[in-house]
């Protein structure tokens, strides 16, 4: 096991009912800025209770914040918290809300400059201080909710990078699974997917004798299969649903990450795809994942194996056979989810392929958990995936 | 799933050489106690690290905790912090050093009268202060190192309570494996034990629908029994040491615990074993759990029959055939690990049936997660165990 460091004071309150508990952790006489999307909130209740739960505050609203959130969005948020001398912030959503609004308290208190450095000049350029804010989530997938990073875009260059630090995990998060009812069937497959890509990055690398992290990363992957395509033939199921937001959270939490090696090749290229082409960032992961995992498959041979025999359960005496039944398996449980894992079924020409490749070799990432995936790589795996 | 609040803001620092970072973690200036126990930690090098480690801070020390820690003594500790002006305490040791070290800290901030109330009146009587506290472990069992609830022995009274409070979660805790290479075989097998029945006490009841939350459980528990008997066999593997330290960490810091029933009577029993006889406190839960799994086998039969398959991989077409099966590998497992699980085997004889049942009917506790383990069913539970 490698040495690790780890913290997460994140204060979880799960289950039914709970959004009234806001009250209870934003101290009173806060002025609280709440951070919301496109406006579903407003048609499934959670405003409301959102909005009865702040009463006796004083608070304002910043709504429009888009999926894959902008850079140019956030910055007018952080405009609003200066203007208005906020001191909470309330992130109501799914990933997107709370990644944008991790930047957004941070950009508000950022003094050198354009904020954008904190993604553009990291790790030279950090955060030296955040207003505090809590979310409620609505869409289980990211597990933003209980970390400290989160993914901008700016619109303008099409480039969409990380942004983390300990200043920005939420004081609390409140998941409820019944406000996740109402939500389309393509957002479930898609967050399921993005949780089971989460801990395929931090799994699928080579073995470090972690054996507890194994057997966990396993855990989170079984319950997402199992619960993954009952979610969406029972959509009322409370366990279920409530299942896959706990799932979602775990995915990304920190919890399977201590002690061993990361790969988050998959999501590099995928963030290249979803910037070019829009589409929806958990449909990249399946698309990309399936050709990391062949083109990388020696490499990653014990785990691919682990996987195989642990999560799906599959049998054979030869290894080679295991390993492409496995990558197989891992294709055909996005198909069950109804995701698509080709460049073309998204309409994605091959010279798409030669855009994100370039796009490598400008940045000069070697990806992955042996930084061996280099720009010529990154053609070979989408080359399988046209 | 039950609702569920969880938060754990402990910060773990683990991995070989590690202990030099204590002077990362305690604020410069501080003045600094350091709690230990009956000097191992002299004999292993582990003092010597941490006094490295605290030079340039001023600091004092207090030895002399003995397992299962007494009030007594921990009163001392208290009146010394007090005397000092100490404003850190750093707590080296195993799972008794830091409960004592938790009581410590919040007794010498206790206003109220005499701090034994924090453990004979609560919930009534809470802590509402306590001094900021780290930790180094030394020994893996307990999960106090990343935890909030300590368990504290009136010796005048031969009393074993429990006592908890958000203000006793350590701000940081060292966990370096290789301390442990030069612990007695007979702690390593304690503390896997007692880590192994943490996990059951939380995973042991009745089925929840969650789902995560059992395979966790699971992936902590086949981690105990992989590694346990290899810890023995090969005492100076990091990696087994490693996983087992961080599973006995994982097995009692709440993540396996949200949203599930928890049980807890095999730990109420073992405690009056323990404060009557001075018996290890794991060896104890390996005489008790098979009582309990044994009467209470219908109750719990969904999860003894997922122990066996899951965690054991027994295989039957008969579940009272796999239920008994479980209960004897269960017991066999203590076995492994050179644990005896029969009172006669501790040379305790009949007389201590009804001493326990006694403090039992007196204290009027109902145990369990259906609360309906009364003292006639902790008689049925002893006898078995003769």
């Amino acid at each position: 096991m490698n040495n690790f460091t780890f913290v997460n004071p994140v204060k979880i309150i799960f289950g039914k009912n709970t959004i009234k508990h806001i009250s209870g952790e934003i101290p009173a006489n806060s002025k609280v800025l709440v951070t919301y999307g496109g406006g579903s909130i407003k048609r499934n209740g959670v405003y409301d209770q959102v909005a009865e739960a702040l009463k006796g505050y004083e608070w304002y609203e910043f709504s429009g914040i888009e999926p894959n959130p902008h850079y140019e969005t956030c910055i007018k948020a952080a405009a609003l918290i200066k203007e208005k001398k906020v001191d909470y912030v309330l992130a109501v959503g799914g990933g997107s809300v709370i990644d944008a609004t991790k930047f957004i308290v941070a950009a508000a208190c950022f003094e050198d400059g354009d904020p954008w450095r904190l993604l553009s000049e990291k790790p030279k350029v950090t955060a030296k201080k955040a207003v505090p804010f809590g979310t409620v989530l609505t869409l289980p997938a990211t597990a933003s909710e209980m970390n400290s990073g989160a993914v901008i875009t700016k619109a303008s260059t099409q480039e969409k990078l990380a942004f983390g630090s300990p200043l920005v995990f939420p004081k609390f998060s409140i998941l409820d699974p019944t406000v996740t009812f109402s939500l389309p069937p393509t957002q479930i497959s898609n967050g399921v997917a993005d949780a089971f890509v989460h801990v395929v990055e931090q799994y699928l690398t080579y073995p470090a004798n972690a054996l507890l992290q194994d057997f966990m990363a396993e855990a989170v992957l079984k319950t997402l299969i199992i619960e993954g395509t009952k979610a969406l033939e029972n959509p009322n199921d409370y366990d279920v649903r409530a299942n896959i937001m706990w799932a979602c959270t775990c995915a990304l939490n920190g919890w399977i990450a201590v002690g061993v090696p990361q790969d988050w090749a998959t999501h590099m290229i995928g963030h290249e795809l979803t910037a070019f082409y829009g589409i929806d960032h958990a449909k990249t992961l399946a698309v990309v994942l399936p050709g990391v995992m062949t083109i990388l498959k020696d490499q990653k041979a014990e785990k691919i194996l682990r996987l195989g025999k642990e999560v799906f359960g599959i049998q054979s005496d030869s290894a080679s056979e295991l390993i492409d039944s496995t990558i197989k398996a891992t294709e055909e449980f996005f198909h069950k989810l109804n995701i698509k894992t080709r460049l073309s079924d998204y309409g994605i020409g091959d010279e798409a392929i030669e855009k994100v490749v370039n796009r490598m070799k400008e940045r000069g990432w070697k990806l992955g958990e042996k930084e061996n995936i280099t720009f010529d790589v990154v053609r070979k795996i989408l080359e399988l995936r046209k």
